[in-house]
């Protein structure tokens, strides 16, 4: 039997921190004495009664969790805070449909980007704030429970070399997981506010910098203004949020190696090596292809391509140029992309360049154990084999990933009958990107999408946004017996 | 230091065969007194003494073949036995650029059956009786090798539960192996002799009959008409056809034990009755989508889709209906089975149904591992439970697959930069199937391609019909070493 209690306890506990931050925003309403103010004081107090009803509710809860209740903890988190997270959007009436706004809500819990909204720069600034933070919070929540909680729970789904707990713990972990997340908060602020500055400096207003700076550490890619980045024709603001976003990429346990000195124990990890090699490699090959089909401009050629690839592969899914207009390959080629995803232990989405790596290698080596079918060949990584379960488990995700990504696209193609867009649409909710193809490219948005599509394409979200595994196993029968 | 002399010599060997072979369409050339005869006894002619040289100059070879060697025979057979192949098409003018004569050779010892020619109906018969042929030749080759060859030589890469013989092997095995062939060969006949005779009844001429028997047994999909089989308007023939490439895809062992009255092994076995659902199931949903949509003819929708599906399952290639005419989720579905392909020891191409199987099982497994993370819980198959180092060769495999079609797909967009015709050419070849998607698609063709792209194809063809690893483990540098 789950202890279901102790689910609602912890719930409870989490969305008298959502109403919190809801009411963060109004700074902003106030400020700039918009309209908006009230949709956030009324929907910070439903959240506080929802959170106060469920602990009070769940108050006998055994201190107990076992993995079955973290799968489903970690999922319902995020589906519960998009349900009240949306009601500021209602409520304001910047987004008048629930659909709408739940799809916007989930869009920035997860990460994603992905809009409904087809003129962002005529709603009020707090909701515009509003928009930026829940995606600050979710790339936060995502680092703190791959990085900190995750691991102490021996949960491995997203965590792919999980310290291994076995069976249920105790709440005797909080120090250790305390410490972690105290040190994980500590950079993604610092870095927060060292790209507010910068960016401020750089041109923005200082309300643009706070938001742009608050999506780009979390990959999340929500824009104040409706070209995005493109908005700014300014070098040092592009190559600035370049900078953050291959930080946001990066592993934070990493970051933090790097801001407290240890610049060579960062630089000999190999996830990251070969994070900084694919976005080197990509960037070159696309402003080679720019140059020679198109643009002239040599350094505009040199920061679109760099922009892109980053944006992409960070999951982050800014724009500075509409890539759909470039030659057919560069398109596909960042299009591939797509499935990369940023390191393990990142605001990133997306496969991971980890997982990728790990299958590039396996693939590859079994090349190896079939003209050597005697020698015992391991995958390694960081100097250290890979045992065969951690193998065996990338190479299930992989394929759920496939396999998710093509059932998706068919079911997406009875509302969207284009087979560029449907797949472009399902592989960036997937992969917590934000603009996809076709119909979808980044000089549109999501809004003209049937209802259906849209809880559809955010499932996908909070699917990818779980790395599958921790969503997928509450479907599979052994999960719910006993 | 590889024996290159024992290759050679086996080449030399196989090449006389060619020769033999390239003699059999002189009895239409001669029956309906057409010009290609020459073209065919020069072919021969020539590949006589390329055999001959070959024979002659290998005679002191070792008579030791290790598993680098049968790689490397096995993969310049293909090669070989297409360049000589394509002399007839070249020298009979029927196809007068020799890229295109080797893709359309390709393309038929691999039993793919994409096809350059616009025009298939001026053809003399001799040419399309050799095109039916090499098709018919292909496939056999692939059965012998995969059934009877491989296993002894416990090569695993196209067998997945290949026999364990390790080290080098001699001559001594040969009695097994020509047992086991002679078999093979036995219903291969059968089964096409059957299927020209019921053809022949249903109303084809025997000269059509003759050449769709042999391109159905081989999953080939050539046809001596430009509408292909859709040119007949008569359900009898379709559901002769349909019954054939069924049993085309099926694992030529079980057929065996079919006709000798093993029904009960037969239909035991895992793999085909996974094969059955998955036609089932997937013509039911296409069935059900036409009849929706646009057809209100229902035998003649349930035909059509039983047809499409399991000509494409099957890899065979066969259209009586323009798919692209569909709704889109009906062309994308179908597009989805360009993955499955026929099962393991047919003359079927693609993925193999075995594979796609233990895929699926192993994925959803893995739910239950992450539930259950101390139990051990291993994929079964025929009641067996299937060694890991199967799983993770299967893994591979289909990461290669994918990769080899994403990296295929983004460089045949230079040449081609419709995406969907990009991915339908590339999954078509790859999957040794015949017809694609948008500009290939069941009423196009691939003449109007770039010189480029037709080699490319035909490799992915050859890629494809050995099974990737074949081809591949040429490319790892620890082949080639000491």
């Amino acid at each position: 039997m789950l202890n279901f209690r102790i689910i609602f306890r912890i719930i409870g506990f989490l969305l008298l921190g959502e109403a919190f931050t809801l009411l963060l925003p109004l700074l902003f309403s106030l400020i700039y004495g918009e309209a908006d103010c009230l949709a956030f004081l009324y929907s910070a107090a439903l959240c506080t009664v929802a959170g106060v009803v469920l602990w009070f509710f769940s108050r006998k809860a055994r201190r107990v969790i076992g993995k079955r209740e973290g799968f489903l903890i970690v999922t319902l988190v995020w589906v519960i805070f998009s349900l009240f997270g949306s009601l500021p959007f209602l409520l304001s009436g910047a987004v008048p449909h629930y659909t709408d706004a739940f799809f916007e809500t989930m869009s920035g819990f997860t990460t994603t980007g992905s809009t409904v909204i087809p003129d962002v720069e005529i709603l009020p600034h707090g909701i515009l704030f509003w928009r930026s933070l829940i995606q600050w919070l979710g790339g936060m929540g995502i680092i703190v429970l791959g990085l900190a909680i995750l691991p102490a729970f021996g949960i491995g789904g997203m965590q792919l070399f999980a310290a291994e707990v076995p069976g249920p713990t105790t709440e005797k972990l909080s120090p250790r997981i305390a410490e972690t997340a105290r040190r994980l908060w500590l950079i993604y602020f610092l870095f927060t506010g060292a790209e507010t500055l910068l960016l401020w400096v750089g041109g923005m207003s200082f309300f643009d910098a706070v938001n742009h700076s608050l999506t780009t550490l979390a990959t999340g890619g929500f824009s104040t203004k409706n070209a995005s980045i493109a908005y700014w024709d300014s070098p040092f603001i592009h190559y600035v949020i370049i900078f953050f976003m291959i930080l946001a990429g990066t592993n934070f346990s990493l970051s933090y190696c790097m801001v407290t000195g240890k610049y060579k124990k960062a630089f000999s990890n190999e996830e990251f090596r070969y994070y900084l090699l694919f976005i080197s490699l990509f960037t070159v090959i696309i402003f080679l292809g720019l140059l020679l089909s198109s643009q002239p401009d040599v350094e505009k050629s040199f920061r679109d391509a760099l922009f892109q690839v980053v944006s992409i592969m960070t999951t982050t899914g800014y724009v500075t140029t509409n890539y759909l207009t470039w030659i057919p390959i560069l398109v596909i080629l960042l299009f591939s992309l797509f499935f990369f995803g940023g390191s393990a232990g990142s605001t990133g989405g997306g496969m991971k360049i980890m997982r990728v790596v790990l299958l590039m290698k396996d693939s590859y080596y079994e090349l190896r154990r079939m003209v050597h079918p005697n020698a015992i060949i391991p995958v390694r990584f960081n100097k250290r084999a890979v045992p065969d379960y951690i193998i065996t488990n990338v190479l299930a995700f992989f394929m759920f990933y496939f396999i998710v990504f093509v059932f998706s696209t068919i079911i997406f193609t009875v509302f969207e009958p284009d087979l560029d867009s449907a797949m472009g649409a399902v592989a960036t909710c997937l992969g917590n990107i934000g603009p996809g193809l076709g119909n979808f490219g980044p000089v549109n948005h999501f809004g003209h999408l049937h209802e259906i599509s849209k809880w559809f394409l955010a499932f996908l979200m909070l699917l990818g946004r779980l790395e599958l595994f921790t969503v997928l196993v509450l479907f599979s029968p052994g999960f719910w017996k006993k």
